[in-house]
């Protein structure tokens, strides 16, 4: 390609770089020695960037080792990456240095770019803003890289998982209360159960959504702790005293989150079990929507040769040989989703587990498998509850027909009979074909009257007094 | 074999058991069916039936619903079941149905025929108290088996794991105090980066097990809600009501831990959230202790052609074939624990993810992994604590060595020099196998008494003031 | 305690041993150091250790480097270890060193116990036959563990699972044979499909299972190689030339399995991909048995709310409070096998990734897990085949009523009508609550003369020719 | 936006698309209902759907069942799609339907179109080439996209991650044998044990990748075997006779892959085991690439104060904050690669797990997870022979001097002293700070020319015969 260049320097020689690219020789490198994959960061994570350098120039400025003249352009310069100005200027994928050094270096070579530029310079001059010197002051990509992991993590849980799960929360809530009069038989091992409400059903399912919000926020104090000042291996070495604290607290004003400094920096770079945690609390939200899409998809099964008992709203797609054939399309969709977090909670496992010394470098492949989860949980649990959940109806006629023809209603008749004399009911109706009313009338143990006083499938779904 | 053996009853007629085993009818039939494997249910597990049906024998006097003569020999036969005196009474392995019916059940007939026994009757008489219709009132395997999952664990965390890791943490603590002054070469991407002091390393280490410790409490409120009192399919169908409160009530009194009642019982038997949320939290933890142990054998490879900072205390095994060779054998062991509780994690996932309706059906399963992973990470943190890390040792000749032959203290002179000038000091040094004080010397870019004054190792490793 | 005693030495000093126990000094310090869980090897790799050891000692006579007087004791002490005689010496659970030393240490005090024993000797005397001169001679713990890994595993796949595999799939092509004219509705998405025959739903099942036979086959080669003969490290130090050879042939002999020396000694005990390629094909077989357990759960559901179409055979096992409730308990038990199958994957392939330099030491870890895969996967798919995929029965009134009622055997229209004009039968069937022949003669397509011709569910399920 | 557009009609009614758009009703209506996430297919697969069409519009001409009129523009349009030229019309991400119907109609729809705008048709007209008449004809979502499926990882298996996993053998072999003379010191547990020579390193190496060949060709014939003539779940609905066969030869010929008809296609549709099988394999070579990169970068840690026993060609690329640091940073990439291929297996894994009668509907996820191991485990397997492997270096200094210093070549000496006199010579010489020999000398146990002869590393590293 014939694509009009420039040359820039850095520590090993020259380098070969387009004209119209604000990255500089480092990231130019990488280009050509990572020929792997197409997996880019997101773009909150490249944004978040912006943050981090913003916050540090902020930071530098007030520990007075950066000059204003500097940061008054690397400041503009770090606010328009984070704004997204500069997204087509990260050409990197995630295959890269395990410490994330060369999207660092990336963010580092685009601001001081961009600085020189505002101040007249042509790209690539390097000067009077240095990549390394000025950008990356009082920082390494051993501190930057582990806290805008932090960082972009943060903003995803609450800008898109948390309100997303509340979403689907608030949808199942109201669909346990549109269903809380409709009697159904529960299943247990898949096989008739007693009788038991829609509107429980979707009740728990409700319940499992506010558990996995408190998980969430369980996690995210530790989410919120940030090695950023640990510069070297932890070390804080050329990092100004105070530093950390500045960073922070540009950074909580900036997001509204309470970002605080790590005491204990090794730790922030050296491992990143607070990330493992928080995949942990995906993993468990995943098995919850995995059972809800489930149950919700087998109940909605048939429509003539299923269980039956719900209706998924109608989408538009359809059967590419099947004409007229309605699946239940989004929450297929959102299993998948929960596949997913699933196996890329057990990336984030071995990538965690298989640090050495003070550096864990499966940094980039980590985050991208962690953004990756919270993108598609929140994404997919937030289009089931709009386009699914909300829509539900329940088929009556089905319901009903099934509480009516469901035998075990009778184990409330334990206490009263025994539970040797119930089994004979139950084997007796289901031997002869008939309704265990009939069998209990039949064995003599009761009339139609007793039997109709104890058995009454509506008041067998209250429970127990703990739960009226 | 002639075993002497009395015949049992239960609703599908009669079944022989050995004369003197103290199991009943439905256990006998279990055990013909599932010949699979070997695994046992640990003994807490077994143990903590007997707590079980001693807590709802006393909240069934409470409510009225079970006769205080009764009551009077279920309950202590639960609690010789509790107490160890039955162990052996429990011959099924966990490839059962996947409620744990069979154990329940076991449970039941066990102590039906001991309180039977107690009032002088001959094993096998199911009166006068019934293994269902008495030691099983107001319960379901559908809620007891999950109960008794939450019981054994929280036991196995607050009696086992909490101790255990605790006592890694002080050991670790002991250490990094103990190494405060040794100066040492950090690494990072394993290279050689700048000097740090081994008491960073280990509190760091201690770091990790303070924040194993605070996940740990994270799980267990959720840990202590049980969903005793759902019977059948979680609709407390035949459980008076009272019964969950006062059930929780005796539980929390005879164990010192705060159980409390699930608000919403058919969660609690559909799905073990809590479950794989205590899973998350022992994963998170093995990662850390895969890093911690793995950087301990590392950092005491050699003794002569490894790294040979850290000696590790002899335990007095060796190879089998080179004398006198001295392993990390008890880091080995920890490692493969790490490893047992990553897959065990997995296996628990998917248990859970797989339930239907009102009930998940891989709870022997799931009950198992996650009750050894508990006990043996917590049994391995232990042993490595007290064997291995308290008697670890500096080899104080090969960490000064090190931190004089190495090149990156020089970072420091970033400020002074500017990045790219320090990237020629290093180079220098490298290539001419010198020094980098030599080096920055015969560059001309400070003289010997700058150097000294400007990179000093001990100062270097103090980091930032906001570490100090 | 004071149980009688014995003192032993080994290059570390005198250790007490209990008296009428035949291990030694290495075996009981372990004891005392691995306080940790409660996992055992299972007895097939105990066994398999006399086995190593017999053929070893064949094979150090055949080189000429062990005295007949010696491999006179050494031989049948080893063939009453493969014989099951010393079970209960080897006390040690697989929480120990990685390499799997202390359990060969354990065979090899065992044997030189038993063998001096044999020569009037008392226990402990470690003359004439030495543990590690003699028993261990020509060998190391690097290459004998991982040969008796080798060992007990192919022993488990030929004895237990393939046949265990083999006797599913036949069940299951039993049934596919009495199904085969059973029509039922096919189910896509969960949702009502086309036509097809129960004997192909099970014929789908055998298939799979053949497909499990042949991934198991082709795993075999590669785990008939064995290391032994690498002693140290993988060099074979000590070992004399043609060592190995003599070794597997004995082997072979003595097992019927054509075990071969791997001709590169260092791959085979640095490493254990042979092992994890084994795993995962019993994970692949792991996802076939869940989906075929699953199938037939759901196919059984009911016996009234559910889809009914199967009956599985009843087991005598029963709710503890629901008298009479039939659960598929076997097919719940093949699950959580499965389960158990893919969470030891991931074990054993961690435990794999972690080998560093000339040795893998997550040994224990990871033939723990895979002979405990092997054996639950093969017990449980026996009891599954036996217990109830042999006595499965088909529901046909049911799955007849399903043929009728189900919409989408007009697809078979789409050649003659095109798309757009079937999707509209089956819009205005569904819409209607009539049958989709009635829907097109009401929408004028077709005549019910030709609707019967060309829509006939009997032909529709026999599908292409080339099934035909 | 107002982007001029067009109006298409499908089953459900109008839906307006952009105007320069090829795709129609279903694309649009599928991408208004998934806002998820932004993983693409890659454009191997929705290049393979355009063979597959083209090769079912070929079978379809064959069997007579498509006029060659349609099928003479319906072809060429399928080529086109093969070759790229439409890759920008399928703007759906994976979340959609489990079977990935979508992508099927984004396919159907984009070929109708092209194929009539070359009969000089507008865009959107449905006529004469109906999408699902004509490009679906004899076809179902059920059957192509698990057929392209297959095809997408067959092309990639043999295009890319065979060559790559070749490249990467040859690499090692030739540094096998450019490093077959040179000493080093085995490491077992870390520790150092008795001399090896790095040709034997990275000849393990070599006969992993060997072995790695082995198994993907073992997964391969699964692999080629392809569902397509099962149309709706598996029967073969409107798929004419011999259907099946035609659409394998035009395919194989068009690939060189020798593709064969599945001849149980339910099994192909419903279940996807072959994919499973294949990411086995991938999962297996992961962890041994996982070994052979962890083992060079500690084998090249240092240059100082690591093993340093390797020297990683420079690449340019550096530290943000240590000048002139060298980072073993493509070793780090194929870590990194590795364990995302392990997590795939995962999701993989459950995905398949999670099939349910005639049709498994987790397909989109489990083919991504599929492709994206297959392309990063390939590239990184590349880019680390190519600027990794091949250019990596001994320092013989360092090696030479770890024999002279390490302790247990004297292991030589067993079969000559015994191997409790051995130990003592360990101890001595560890305890005593001097050579194995100084030690052997000084207990007396054999003279210096004795020990000469019989301890000469060079000896000892050959091993046994059988490996001469």
């Amino acid at each position: 390609m014939n694509t009009p260049s420039r040359i820039e320097h850095d520590a090993f020689g020259p380098v070969k770089i387009p004209s119209n690219r604000y990255w500089g020789a480092q990231t130019q490198r990488a280009l050509g020695l990572f020929e792997i994959g197409e997996e880019r960061f997101p773009t909150v994570l490249i944004r978040a960037f912006g943050l981090q350098k913003y916050a540090a120039a902020r930071a530098n400025v007030q520990c007075g080792v950066l000059a204003t003249e500097l940061a008054s352009v690397i400041e503009p310069a770090a606010i328009e990456l984070h704004e997204g100005r500069w997204d087509d200027h990260f050409p990197l994928t995630i295959w890269q240095t395990g410490s994330g050094t060369q999207t660092n270096m990336n963010a580092n070579e685009v601001i001081a770019n961009r600085a020189n530029e505002l101040l007249g310079q042509p790209l690539g001059t390097k000067t009077p803003v240095h990549p390394n010197d000025h950008v990356n002051r009082s920082q390494s990509s051993n501190d930057s890289f582990p806290t805008v992991m932090h960082v972009a993590a943060a903003i995803e849980v609450n800008r898109r998982l948390r309100p997303a799960l509340d979403e689907l929360r608030l949808a199942l809530a109201e669909r346990s209360q549109a269903f809380a009069d409709v009697l159904k038989v529960a299943r247990t091992h898949l096989m008739d159960a007693v009788p038991m409400t829609m509107g429980q059903t979707f009740g728990t399912f409700e319940h499992q959504l506010s558990n996995a919000l408190a998980r969430i926020d369980d996690a995210l104090p530790r989410l919120l702790i940030l090695p950023q000042g640990g510069t070297a291996a932890g070390t804080g070495l050329n990092a100004p005293a105070g530093f950390d604290g500045f960073f922070c607290a540009t950074l909580a004003e900036a997001t509204g989150l309470a970002f605080v400094p790590n005491p204990h920096k090794f730790e922030g770079m050296a491992a990143h079990d607070a990330l493992v945690e928080l995949s942990g609390a995906l993993n468990t939200i995943a098995t919850s929507l995995l059972k809800i899409a489930n149950d919700i998809r087998f109940l909605a099964s048939g429509p003539r040769c299923g269980l039956g008992e719900l209706r998924i709203p109608d989408d538009g797609l359809t059967s590419s040989i099947m004409p007229g054939k309605c699946n239940p399309t989004i929450a297929e969709v959102l299993v998948q989703a929960c596949f997913q977090v699933i196996g890329n909670h057990q990336t984030i496992t071995i990538a965690n587990a298989s640090g050495n010394f003070e550096l864990n470098v499966a940094k980039p492949v980590l985050v991208y498998n962690l953004l990756q989860s919270l993108r598609v949980l929140a994404d997919s649990a937030s289009v089931f509850a709009r386009r699914c959940v909300r829509g539900l109806d329940v088929d009556r006629e089905q319901v009903t027909t099934n509480v009516q023809r469901s035998l075990l209603a009778v184990t409330a008749l334990n206490p009263v009979l025994g539970y040797d004399r119930v089994a004979q009911i139950t084997a007796t109706a289901l031997r002869d074909r008939v309704t265990p009313r009939a069998a209990a009338i039949a064995l003599g143990f009761l009339d139609g009257d007793e039997y109709d006083r104890l058995v009454d499938p509506a008041l067998l779904a209250g429970g127990t007094a703990s739960k009226r």
